[in-house]
């Protein structure tokens, strides 16, 4: 397989380093045409409709979130681009709404590496990453773990 | 809060009860589309620089296929819609990957339902959700806790 990018490794990460990236603007159209292609609910598709509903205004969805954060992860470390393959996400909690015109902000931070038993050529990397409003409240948190690759030896 | 819907409430749902929806085919195009508005890295957006990456071909973002997933949810139960709010989703993992021409089916399982102790106006379930390929491959797992309204009293 024909690997012609730099990317970064397991030898490049340690436990306890973090990322930033974004900030990323959420607009009422981006919301809208998201809900109705991903998640057609009044809340995510109708800011009138949206009044009647549980929430009470129109709100991003959360898997809107969880793709605007997946954008910045890829756009701010183009590095690893390519190199990186997430294997599983855990614990997804969107403790506030996204509303329009929110400015979020993604850090990453590494909280476990380890070796793959079923891959050599590979480590496991496991990161917390949390997603924040212009005004610092959470509005998602996930863990997700991904394999890197290791340098070749 | 105005509610005119007939919702499905918790009184309504018994652990162990399954919904399936679908199927949904993927193209190469959807693919392309999602992998360059969210998660733009050659394996998701170019079918000929794929050839060159871990997966050796044009796969779908795991974040794509989540995205189907609950696109299946609501328009297979339109019941449901409004009423409901995702709490919290654990364990996704994807154990194979989605192809372009792939149909994808979602099976949904009740595996538990408790009162909201917080929220004395909703119940509180867990599913356990499946899709898998037209070969009845499973490609995605995930866990969703999801806030569900009661009977009012």
């Amino acid at each position: 397989m024909a690997d012609q990018k730099n990317f970064i490794t397991y030898e490049d990460l340690a436990v306890g380093q973090k990322f930033a990236a974004g900030p990323q603007r959420v607009t009422q159209e981006d919301i809208i045409a998201f809900g109705k292609q991903y998640d057609p609910q009044d809340f995510h598709t109708d800011p009138v409709k949206a009044k009647d509903t549980v929430f009470g205004e129109l709100v991003a969805s959360g898997w809107h979130t969880a793709c605007l954060a997946m954008r910045m992860i890829v756009t701010a470390t183009p590095e690893m681009e390519g190199g990186m393959v997430g294997r599983a996400v855990e614990n997804i909690n969107w403790p506030r709404s996204v509303r329009p015109d929110d400015l979020l902000s993604l850090t990453i931070e590494i909280t476990e590496l380890r070796a793959s038993a079923k891959y050599p050529a590979r480590g496991l990397m496991r990161t917390k990453n949390t997603v924040t409003n212009q005004n610092g409240e959470t509005v998602m948190e996930m863990e997700a773990v991904v394999f890197v690759p290791r340098k070749a030896a």
